[in-house]
């Protein structure tokens, strides 16, 4: 069901891989809401992935970036204005990778020069993004600019590794952003916090199944889906939450305000047999 | 503008005094986006207030409770479902009341009578009110149930004495009933903490005018006035945030998340000299 | 081994019921730490239990107090001065019990006259606690007052019932009397958020075998014992934490930072199995 | 007064740069405690600074080391362990420097290798010393890291800049290798958020001067001063504090549980006429 929440609105959308991404899913509830995209990705991902599809389907550009390249941001928000004739209204940054948990390294032996790129790539990018369409004065009055994060940013999630940190990095970045964009230019910038979820990036973490079914025991709703997701993103970028900023937003089922279900307890004990 | 957010759904509002009120804003907003309301009050505010011109506009019923009351609160949820031919959707609870505060008694020195007074009016009063639903089940699948709450539950505010106990005991309570209501029900329950609001309850605490200037230039975007808050609820009552549950969301202008800005910074210093 | 911690320090133990209870621990560590002490309970605590083999070996009075009377308490402090010869440094409030609880009523089908017995127990006595002590100005200078909580407050346990509900009413009753006991008497207030332990009010929570299993398998440190904690609340009651004031500290051997860890994800999939 | 907290316990302290430092105060105290230790720092701030009075006084050797150097590191626990003949107990992480706040960057405006720089030197050097310290087994069972912080890595604070960032990511390494060093040898690793301070470093941030006057009169009992710091740190390294971990535990005379205390709301009102 559509609403035109986003009619007449422009926006950008970072990270859709393929069907399973949630920026993907995100991206197809926009313009099913009335709004006009541009989607972006690094090379590598358009190549390995099937965003073609899905601009075909959006009608949108793709516009290739490294995110954490200030010059190929500069790039993106200029094109991005050129093809929508006009400012921007809202921002999707679901952009992470950490080499560390590609390899297989074990948190309290990280890599260094995989750490910084694990930081590059998946916080740092979301400042140079911001600031890049601050000097340029490109996010509309009352724009929205959402990055996804996860729990781990909070509380230590076994296998996560050096990826808790980067969440933990991004989301600083979004609250201080957020004050200086909202202060300046009465732009709103969140993170949502979102249930592990089964894309080609989650599934890059060990143990990942398992995970899954316990987030989604300890969930009272059970885990939210990239369809949930991208249907509450949709809210975020329209004009109905104009007011909620700087916030860390989760979108989790319950998950982060249960230390206990009955479902994990009974599995649990059953565990201990 | 409107988006038929709530088509089809129905939903019961409390504490709607006159057009100050929140509650006013969210059965104005919820009627708009297609929802069909019942408007809800103790018999003393019905009197002194203006809800009678609510209900008119918004073709809703009025129909008497003492929130404290759990055989008001059955007979509210009856006779509710017996207007609507059916379940409810969404239920705002936005329901204070401190005579404590009234009385200007210090946090100090409080009356122990009106303390029980204030819990039960103000927080107790959610409890019942979900347990009423929950018995009855007389809330749809995926329905979602918002009480509006204040920062007082984290922070320290001057002047707001025992409604901040009450405030916090009321968000303990979202929480733990969000836990069983999702898990049986698939519905959900989250708090939204708003900004100081120039309501009727809101101007009967003392200095709330100063308090208005200060967390508006605490707050990067300002504050978050009564329409906004109806906006922001009107989505958590949609079905695009189905799995949002067990939350305190603020919906402040960013002011939770500033410890100092320039501007308070600067009108500080002056004050100082 | 003893520092001489608490020398020339004099307090007040709430709770103690046996030798599992914490109060029993942290009321043997303070005179250890050179401190003198008054032990109080109800009357009813101090027949079943065994407080006075304690008060025998701390070389302390039993003064009887029903924690929800003014009254008593009122006597409670007048005569603690009075043995003491002078003002008092300490007090820990470890006072908790629900009626919904020991009667197994589901937190969704609450009693509200038992309800209100939690509350009025298990909080609001904190604050009548704190006033008694505010209004007869029987704390010193840097005086330090710690109640025990734990970590339902912040995150629905299942099986906790309405004792949540009363901890975070508890902690939201610190932070706000801590802030007028710190601003006008320099006091400070806090909350312990301990581990579930085994004493008798502990074990009279359903499951809790099990959830102490639990705990200790998610805490990287594992639960912390009853000693442990009286070892954590001396440093707190000492002249080393003066600044320390409206914390909720958790002294749970990590839990609370904890989403998934190792030992739980492991046995959780064998009970999948 | 001194209690032998930390009789026969050996630990590194870094960043003691003159009398003003924290870790200078922490040194002392230690010593004064009972322990030994070693001091370590930047061979420029051994240089500008007073280190070596503080060394004699404590009769500690200085070591000099660049935090973000894993070679010096290593050297540093290699030569602090043939030092003390055995293992290590307590560490002080006190390192933090960004360059882009020397520079007076704004924060919507940051040279990103100067970030680079703020994030190696503020917070990847701490995973680098707990590293090192974790792969050469060099902390005694039991033992305790703390490292300092600040509430910017919370809420947004004018005039810190990207040190916010820094400390959140600061924050998070504590949390997330504090789950592996707990898990795998039982120690322990904190965070202490202090009030802002008066040091060298300090006072090298805008507008300082302004922000102590702002948050002394925010926090109930005033601001917490270097000495405070240093009494509370060594009960944090204590054994009366072994089951405390993975947190973040403020140190700030009440400031971070605060949104709006009477004389901050006095000034702010005057400052407005």
């Amino acid at each position: 069901m559509a609403y035109n929440l986003l009619k007449e609105k422009r926006g950008i959308i970072f990270g859709a891989l393929n069907e399973q991404s949630i920026a993907w899913k995100v991206a197809e509830r926009a313009v099913e809401e009335g709004a006009q995209i541009v989607l972006t990705n690094m090379a590598v991902s358009i190549r390995l992935g099937s965003i073609g599809e899905l601009a075909k389907r959006c009608n949108a550009p793709i516009i290739e970036a490294d995110a954490t390249s200030v010059e190929d941001l500069e790039r993106l928000v200029d094109e991005s204005m050129a093809h929508f004739g006009g400012k921007i209204d809202f921002v999707l940054h679901s952009v992470g990778m950490s080499p560390n948990v590609r390899k297989g390294r074990a948190y309290e032996d990280l890599n260094y020069d995989f750490l910084s790129k694990t930081l590059d790539v998946s916080a740092v990018s979301f400042h140079k993004l911001l600031h890049t369409l601050f000097v340029k004065d490109a996010l509309r009055e009352w724009g929205s600019v959402v990055a996804l994060t996860y729990l781990a940013a909070q509380r230590s999630v076994c296998g996560y590794s050096d990826m808790a940190d980067a969440k933990a990095l991004l989301e600083s970045v979004a609250r201080n952003f957020g004050e200086r964009y909202g202060r300046h230019r009465n732009v709103r910038v969140n993170t949502v916090s979102q249930s592990p979820t089964a894309t080609t990036a989650g599934m890059g973490v060990a143990g990942m199944q398992g995970m899954l079914a316990y987030a989604d025991a300890m969930s009272p709703l059970g885990n939210a889906s990239a369809e949930d997701c991208a249907d509450y993103v949709v809210t975020l970028f329209s004009d109905l939450t104009r007011k909620v900023t700087m916030q860390n937003l989760y979108h989790d089922g319950g998950f982060s305000s249960v230390a206990l279900s009955e479902r994990v307890y009974d599995t649990f004990l059953k565990g201990l047999e």
